[in-house]
Parts: structure tokens; sequence; C-alpha cells
């Protein structure tokens, strides 16, 4: 069987499924706003008929907030699943949009054509490539090349809270070969790649408190314990000088790089003096004895996120405070056990507690890193159909934000997942003016069935 | 002449002098919202009324702000100066007094008696003992004791930015020999003070900027600077391990006490354990080899009196900011000359930062400390004056805050500064609830009265 025709059929067919895409795009389906839980229903709504369309035997299943959208339909070859979220972020500030984020446009822009709204990168229109280049193998070719689960989620920029509940309930049904992902985007907007390892997170918010009431720094100052002098010798003793996070044992465990991940990653040849100067910086912050990618990608990080204290208004007042306040979260890779550091954090500022100060931690996020199995060879089948198809070859690639649905297909249903995803780092997702470029759209469904012929065709 | 038919005269019209105080109480002359304009102007009023009722040419004197109260008597003697403000703080939170904050009450307390209301500790109270007893003195004796010079302002609860131009305008006329100031209080409650060394203050705010926006710090973080991080780095610095400031040249200058001094100070049994106790604290946080009342009259402090940065909001956001921002002030001491450190202080931060962060600052007050000349025998003569009234003998104290007018007798006029109070620590100035012991308000009209007797008997 030759894909060509399948991907004739999606070149012909793109103005249509361009269309559609417009159509999802325009349901405003806001998940954190209970406002809008309406329009997150009539999403599902839209995506089950769509799939049934394609002869998909497709529902939406309730959860305690936004439904889930489950479909199943049955071939030869190898069981995949595909995840994607039909719910999208806020619009605002909605005043510094040039359009309306819901009533998306095809725009001519100096890097091309592009499709303008809400979504549409995030997650509407990567999600909607699987789905067209699905249709376009059935309609070529009468029936998909093999069993496939369709899994979308209305709560991923919401937390995620039924998620792994619902994972839980329904394993047996959602159990497949290889989850797909297309949650991700082009390395450096032009290299497609497969994201094999991504960072987890452990996020904590805590208060140190010094005197009982604010005091005036005439009276007391000199004498009186300043909490936020103690939280800046907390944070400050966070990192070394060589940029290492000081924390016992929070480096323990973390497995060195193989010299085949680290030859690969230095052929990507990451511009990073591009990355950080498209942000005003120039310099690598980390561990100075590491590269940057391994900074971003497999190296473990401490940030401060939030910091505050005293008086913050206009003008001045010569308070001491009686508190101060930080958030901190750090990025996880391979090997730390994120309750052991939120001990081990907690240990860390106890230590460095003044007899006459105290501190309360709250605990928020504690998720893993995600460390995709890549010796199965699906991902080098799927490397070599995204190579197919894109003018650079693809690349095994990190990614230092956290993708936790990654690690759930893993811990709650023992399979493996293979984030592939075509968005850019100018789509402004979570941002005003959110864009996906018409190529992204266009070859993201053409990777898609490329990617299915591989892995039904080596099967 | 005697004293005694004065104190006399004090003791029998104390129900008139409350009633007068209860009358200027009444006026809500809050200088740092507009809205009080007009009752600033009527708080001067009443005083320039008064004054003129004891035969004292007074008038109101305007400023770009809020009016001065300038009034003259001529006498034999020594030519003194006494200031007092007659604005007073904001009330807010309202919902915390007990009271009407301008209905001022007598109320009975298991302390004693005591008059409550906005205004009855600070200033308006304090200023009106130095009234009542030339009003007492003038009602015995026919004139008063020497040539006096009644100076009262109506900002310096905001600042007192007429103050300086109007005496440097109005030098000739406010030049005297000794300036009286009646805006601190009793020792511990209990010891009659005559303060002689403030504190200085310079304030500083200052923002790091790292990357030009905020960043995703799943993206960016262990790549990218994150500038809560320098900020608390150069915060931590600020201060070594055994509590000494670093900056270079920080202490440069700073004479130490003399015996006679540290031998006075010892001698006033400084009660650190109960004052640190009454905030929840237990250590001394200064200096480690400096005693409670060094750390808090005799040498510098760094405090910072406000930090902010990222995300402080509910929840939890992973964010990398761009900035961060602290509010710093250092209470100074003689020696040290508040623009040189301010040089210092930024030299300081500007050292620390690394290569992809920028610093700005913007000033805030810079004032030296102030240095009385207690051989001055006016002061002998006031601390024995004020022994004999109270139940423990006098002392010269200092002060850890900032009173910049007596600061500037010196360096406009040329003139010394006395600064005696009858305010107790549990005054509340500043917050809800404020009073005024009705036997600060007796005592400290009958301690003028001796002060005055003294100045003049000896002069």
């Amino acid at each position: 069987m030759s894909i060509d025709a399948v991907l004739s059929r999606i070149d012909d067919q793109l103005p249509e499924a361009t269309d559609r895409l417009l159509e999802l795009l325009r349901i405003p389906s806001i998940s954190t706003d209970p406002a809008y839980a309406e329009h997150c229903q009539s999403a599902a709504d839209w995506l089950v008929k769509d799939l049934q369309s394609l002869g998909i035997k497709a529902e939406k299943r309730p959860t305690p907030g936004h439904p889930m959208v489950v479909g199943h339909v049955e071939g030869p070859g190898p069981h995949l699943l595909f995840y994607g979220h039909y719910d999208v972020q806020p619009v605002d500030p909605l005043d510094l949009w040039e359009s309306d984020p819901f009533d998306p446009q095809l725009e001519d822009t100096p890097n091309g054509r592009v499709i303008r709204g809400r979504g549409s990168s995030d997650d509407k229109g990567q999600l909607m490539t699987f789905v067209e280049a699905c249709r376009a193998w059935k309609e070529v070719n009468g029936t998909l090349p093999c069993s496939i689960t369709f899994f979308f989620e209305g709560e991923e920029e919401s937390g995620s809270p039924s998620l792994t509940p619902f994972m839980e309930e329904n394993a047996d049904e959602l159990r497949a070969d290889l989850a797909l992902i297309c949650d991700t985007g082009l390395f450096q907007s032009k290299t497609p790649a497969i994201v094999t390892m991504l960072r987890g997170m452990l996020s904590e918010e805590f208060t140190i408190t010094g005197p009982r009431v604010d005091l005036h720094s005439g009276f007391f100052g000199g004498l009186a314990m300043n909490p936020i002098r103690v939280m800046s010798k907390v944070l400050a003793d966070l990192h070394d000088d060589k940029g290492r996070v000081t924390i016992p044992g929070f480096y323990d465990g973390i497995p060195e790089l193989t010299d085949e991940v680290r030859q690969q990653w230095d052929g990507l040849g990451f511009d990073w003096q591009s990355f950080l100067g498209g942000v005003g910086l120039s310099k690598p912050a980390g561990e100075s004895d590491r590269t940057p990618l391994e900074m971003i990608w497999s190296r473990p990080t401490a940030e401060v996120n939030g910091i505050w204290g005293g008086y913050t208004g206009d003008g001045f007042k010569t308070v001491l405070p009686a508190q101060a306040h930080a958030k901190i979260s750090f990025r996880l890779v391979e090997g730390q056990d994120p309750l052991k550091l939120r001990e081990a954090f907690r240990a860390f500022v106890q230590s460095r507690l003044p007899e006459d100060c105290s501190v309360d931690f709250k605990g928020h996020g504690a998720s893993p890193a995600s460390i995709m199995d890549n010796t199965d060879p699906a991902f080098e089948a799927a490397r070599q159909a995204l190579s197919d198809e894109w003018p650079e070859p693809a690349a095994f690639v990190g990614c230092g934000g956290s993708i936790p649905i990654a690690g759930h297909f893993g811990t709650i249903l023992g399979m493996n997942a293979m984030l592939v995803g075509f968005g850019k780092d100018d789509d402004a997702i979570h941002s005003p003016n959110e864009k996906y470029d018409l190529e992204s759209f266009h070859k993201g469904t053409r990777s898609w069935a490329r990617i299915l012929h591989r892995l039904t065709q080596d099967a």
C-alpha cells in the first residue's frame, strides 16, 4: 500500500480540513472558568460527531468536571491511543488581541499563512492533525490501518483534576500498545521532534515568621530578626556559585546522559544564544559544567516563582515585617523522587532558621519526570516518518516543561507514550493572538499519516 | 520665685486643660489625606487662638501644604523655641477602633486613666503639655519666664515637605538659643528621658531585571537567570554571620561610645528580654559583639522593608519572572554620611549582578543621625527638673527612630535641640485606639514647668 494517495488526499482536502478546525475553534471551551462549562460540552459534542463521521464508535463520557471524549475503532496491527485536549486557556487580557479570539481567521503574515485564534495551536489545531490524517486514510483506503482509541480531555488547561481517576476507572478500556500525544512543538520551530523526556515538578509555598507583628524599623531595627533577611539567606543558599542546587541529596540517583543521547543532542545545534537572546539574556545560568540543552532538558532546577513580604506599595514604609513568603518550584529529572525531595527541601529551610523564626509550608504539585522508552521500534519508525515529511531530519528531544499525562500512561496503564507535535515557538500559546501555522496544520496532518503508515507497515 | 505655685495651678486646672486638649483632638487634622486639609486649617486656627489667649503674638503661616503656626513672646533670659505638630496619622483600619477616633474620651483602664483618641499622644497631647505649662506660669506670674517661640507644624505625619523650606526662609525669625521638642517618650514607659541621639535614615528602592519578559520556568528554568535568585543573593550578602553589615566602608567613622555613656546606658537596666519578648522574639539579631541598647540606639542597621517579585497570588504559577524588587532602609548613626552610603550601597548591589541583570535604583529619604550636644548645661538642668517630677531619675537616652526636625535645627538654624516627651510604649501611636495616659499629660505639663524654671533660674 502506498502512502502517496493519502498524502494527496490531505493536500486536496486542506481547505475543508481547515474549515472544520475553524468550526471547532469557534467554540469557546475555556475549562478554568465555570461560565464556559456549556461550551466545553459543545466542543466535546462536536468531536464525538466528527469522530462518528469517520465511522468511529465515539461518545462523550461524564466526569465530575468537563467530559472526556472516547472513541474506538478496530483494525489490524498494533493498537494505538491518541490523546489531545479540546479545552483552551482563558483569553484575558482581551484588549491585547488584535482579533476576536473565538472568531478564528486565516491570516497572511511575513512568515506564511496562519490560523489565528485561541486554541489554534494549543491544542485543537494539533489534535485535529491526527483526526484529519485518519479521515484522509479512511477516505482513500476505506478503513483505518490499525486499532485506534481516541482520548480527548477537556480539563488540561485547568489542572486535569478528572484525568487520573478516569484513567484508573477505565484502565482496561484505554490500555493500548502505544500512546500518541500531540501537544508539543517542532524543535527550534523547524526540526520535527519526538519528545522522549519530560521534567517533573515539585512546587512549594512557604512563609517564614519572625516577630508576632509588624514592627517599626527604627525602634526595633538592629535588635529584632527580620524574616526577609532569613528568607533571602535561605533562597541565596539554594544555589552554589557554580549554579548547582545545594539541597543535600538533590542530585542523588540522576543518571548521566548516554553517549548516544549526548552526541545526538550535540548534533541538534541548539542555538542557545538566540534562545536566550530572544528574551534579553546572554549567559546560561545553570550548572556551569553542563550544556544549555542539559540545563533545560535533563538537569533539575530550583526556581523561585514568587516572593513577597513587608511593604510593597508606592512610597516608603519603614516596617520590619512579621513575615516573608515565597513560592518555589523544582523541575525534576529521571531518578528524582518528588516526595523525598519535598522533605529534603523542608529540612533545608528548617536548618537555616534562627531560633526566633518559624516556617509554614504549603505543598503544591509533585510529579516525577517522564522518560519515554525510545528503544521501542515505534520511535525510530516515527522519526523516519517525520524525516520524510520535513526538510530537516527528526530528532529525539527533551522538554523542560512538565506534561503529566505522558507519565500517567506509564504509571496507570503501563503504556509507553510518544509525544509528537508541530507547534512553533512563536505560536503564543497561553497568550493573546495565539496562532498555528497553516504549514504546521498541513504538514502535521501529513506527518501523522506517514507515522500511521510506518507504524502499521513495520508492525 | 518658687515653682510650687505653678505646679499647684497645673494640678487645679487639670480638668480645664484636659477639656482644651479634647477640643483640639476633635479636629480630624489628618495631613496625608487631602480630604482633611480644611481640618488641618482648623487645628492651626485653634492653636493660634489658644496661644493668643496667653498673650502670645501668634499667627497661621501659609506653606504650599498645611500651614505652620508661629508665635512669639518676649521675656528675660534665654530664648527658647518649642516645636510640636498638630497633624495626626490616618485612622484606618477604622473597624479596629473601639471608639470614634475623633470623639476622644477619658477612660479608666487597669493602668490608670487615659485620654483615648487619634493624636492624643502623637502629638497633640504632648504639644499641649508645653502650652499648658506656659498657661499656668502666665496665670501665676503674669508673664512667661523667658522669650519663647512656638513653632507648630501640620505635615509631620506626611513627610514634612514644607518644613525645611519654611525654616530656611524664616531662619532669622526662628533662630533661638535652644529648641525643645516634645514628640518622644519615657524610657521603658517609666523613666523620664531626654533623647540625645537619633538615628538618621537612608532609604532606597531597587529593581533587578533579568529577562526582558516573564518566562515559563519549564522551558527556560535552569538556563535563564532568575532575578529573584540575584536579589536573594544581594540581600543575603548584606549581613555577615555576626550580624554586621558588609557594605564596604559602612562602619567607617562611627565613634565608639564614651565610657561615660556606656556606663550610663548600662545603668538603665534595659530589659531587652521583655522588649523582644513582647513581640514574640528572644534573641538580639544585630552585631553579636554589641549590647541590645547599642543595636537600637548607636549602631547602624540595614533592614529590608519590602520585597516582591513573580507570582504572589493564590495557587501556583510556574513563572520565571523578569524582575525582583525590594525596599531597604538603613538607620544611620554619628559619623555616617547618607549620600556616601547611598553610593556605597549601589556599588555593593552593582558588584553582585551577573552580566545579564541590570538594576534601577530609586532613592527615597536620606538624613544623617542627629547628635544633641548634651554638654550644654540646659541638658543637665532639664534632667534634674525631670528627676524632681518623676519617681525615677531622668536619663539621657538614644532613639533608634529618626526625627529629622532635631537635625534641621542644627543644620539650618545652628541651634541645639532637646527632645523630652512623655509617651508610653503602649500608646498605640500610628495604630488604632491611640491613647495618652492622663498621668503623662499631667506630669508632662508639670515637667515643662519645672524645666522652664530650671532653665531660666540657672540662666
